[in-house]
């Protein structure tokens, strides 16, 4: 079923200590669009400016990307992003942000773009997140992304943003901020158990069904899956029932990071969109995390987009056959010397 | 069969956010060697000073420890590290060294540590480590760990230690730092050549054997296996054939990290110890990193040795069952959009 995101569609300029371009196409609904079209089809949602190019948008539509809901503002500037990274590509510096056409964005979706019954809200302004959500009440299966600079300055709107959201997405320092837990599990746990609070107040309120998901106030459902992004280290993800952890595909060269966590999210979210027969069942969810963690190992391979663009369905079902093999190990109990 | 370990034994004074201790029994030697425990029979060789207890010698004689080789150093002062730990536990400032009778420290070996057919040379000065090493030039395994502190001061020490063992043990950062590559898998590819080229040049200077292996100069073989150490985010292994990782068992509090490294290799160590029928296969190396990893997990649950002082091996085998399930994903193949 058609997916839905919204985000930022930007030109970046990224230095890395292996190159560096001055001015590719990026942006988290761009990278998050490009992943996810391998599963669905997708509908990007955002502004960008008059200096925005033809060959950008080619770049979307060959891939089957819906992008007639990308609104081209007369007079504006198409969000721009230069960063650099350090030497292990662990650090990195944000030189320049100039939000251009995302600055008074406010988002119009098309009947298409609503009728979606999966959303990504990638990482903007937690009001615009809420409004866009709203905007979809009955999507099956809504995700978020935010970051750092929300918990700084917004704070109580992310947190309702959050509460409207199935699975949230975040950096494992960013849920220990977010919760001021110093730990990945206990922070976890506990936006898990705002979902189960808000859940049960409002069963309390209606005293209707017996699960949060037969109640009429999505808006307060609040999240039920937990992905944490770990950078070079993979993924974890934590639901009430499981704990699930990937590592990343092992590379040799990382050439630019820019926009791996938007590929991730992009494959994982993707996935679960391509199987909408199936529950929201913990085995599906680590599947996708294994295709999000695929994904995400292709767009680090090169500058921006460039690796994603060429790569093909059958590189990405290899990459997560070896995910596998990397990880698995058997049993063979051991008498232990107690 | 029995494992000799050389390293520190110390007493630890420890704060973290969930409390502190002023005085604990700690040290390379004695964290490795409680774990390993677990599997075979550990010889312990360090020095202590004449303020060390009893009771701190009980703790590892009740774990079947042998501690005829820990030398009492007259008018000497046991080791003493003061560390404090960082919100999220995952900085740490060091506050306090003294090495007392580490200071001029000459590893005495027994026949009995000598005869062991695994070693385990725990973070000290390189200069001890290749002359333990030397003692024990039959050993089936060995394995060393070291620090960022050598590579910065004692590099081409380390080097050459590293050069006469199977196995390196490292933080991924110093991995990293020492062969100066941005990227794990690059900076353990370049060691793993360093292994490759001593044995073709063994091979080419002494004309003999198929394999590095059938060579008379251990001293020069280099490692074959890398585990690179994570911290809360696991460890992963590399070898010449494979790649594995495996993330930290998940835990919702974490109270003390110190010693986890230790724990860790003594579980790892301790695991290949414990099967020396096997080849050193990928299948057993990956089984112990489970072992290592479950045996890390708790350690950290309490302050210094106290958990593990009363783990049993149910525990143990429960967890790495448990880690099994943490990491499995099923494969279900999917026609992506090309």
């Amino acid at each position: 079923m058609a997916i839905t995101v919204v985000g930022s569609i930007a030109y970046d300029a990224v230095k890395t200590p292996f190159g560096e371009r001055e001015r590719m196409l990026g942006g988290a609904a761009v990278h998050f669009a490009l992943a996810a079209s391998f599963f669905e089809e997708v509908l990007v949602v955002g502004p960008v400016g008059e200096d925005f190019g033809e060959p950008e948008l080619d770049v979307m539509r060959r891939r089957g990307v819906d992008v007639s809901d990308i609104e081209r503002v007369a007079g504006g500037k198409t969000f721009f992003w230069r960063g650099e990274y350090g030497w292990d590509l662990n650090s990195r510096e944000t030189l320049d942000t100039q939000l251009g056409v995302f600055e008074g964005f406010q988002p119009k979706l098309s009947e298409r773009s609503r009728a979606s019954d999966v959303l990504f809200l990638a990482n903007i302004v937690p009001d615009l997140q809420i409004e866009v959500r709203e905007q979809l009440p009955h999507a099956r299966f809504v995700a978020l992304d935010s970051m750092n600079l929300w918990i700084d300055i917004a704070k109580d709107q992310l947190m309702r943003a959050i509460e409207s959201v199935d699975c949230l997405i975040l950096n494992d320092a960013e849920l220990r901020q977010l919760t001021d837990k110093p730990n990945l599990i206990s922070a976890a746990r506990e936006i898990l158990d705002w979902g189960a609070s808000a859940a049960s107040g409002s069963q309390a309120d209606t005293n209707a069904g017996d699960s949060a998901a037969d109640s009429d106030t999505p808006a307060r459902r609040g999240p039920s899956v937990i992905v944490a992004k770990q950078g070079e280290y993979g993924a974890a993800l934590i639901t009430n029932e499981s704990f699930f952890a990937l590592p990343a595909y092992p590379l040799e060269s990382v050439i630019d990071p820019t926009g791996a966590g938007d590929t991730f999210a992009g494959g994982f979210v993707g996935y679960i969109a391509a199987h909408p027969e199936e529950q929201l069942s913990d085995e599906l969810l680590r599947r996708a995390m294994a295709h999000g963690t695929a994904l995400a190992s292709f767009n680090v391979e090169e500058f921006g987009t460039e690796r994603i663009e060429r790569l093909t369905g059958e590189e990405i079902a290899a990459r997560v056959e070896e995910l596998r093999e990397f990880t698995q190990f058997s049993g063979a109990p051991l008498k232990l010397r107690s």
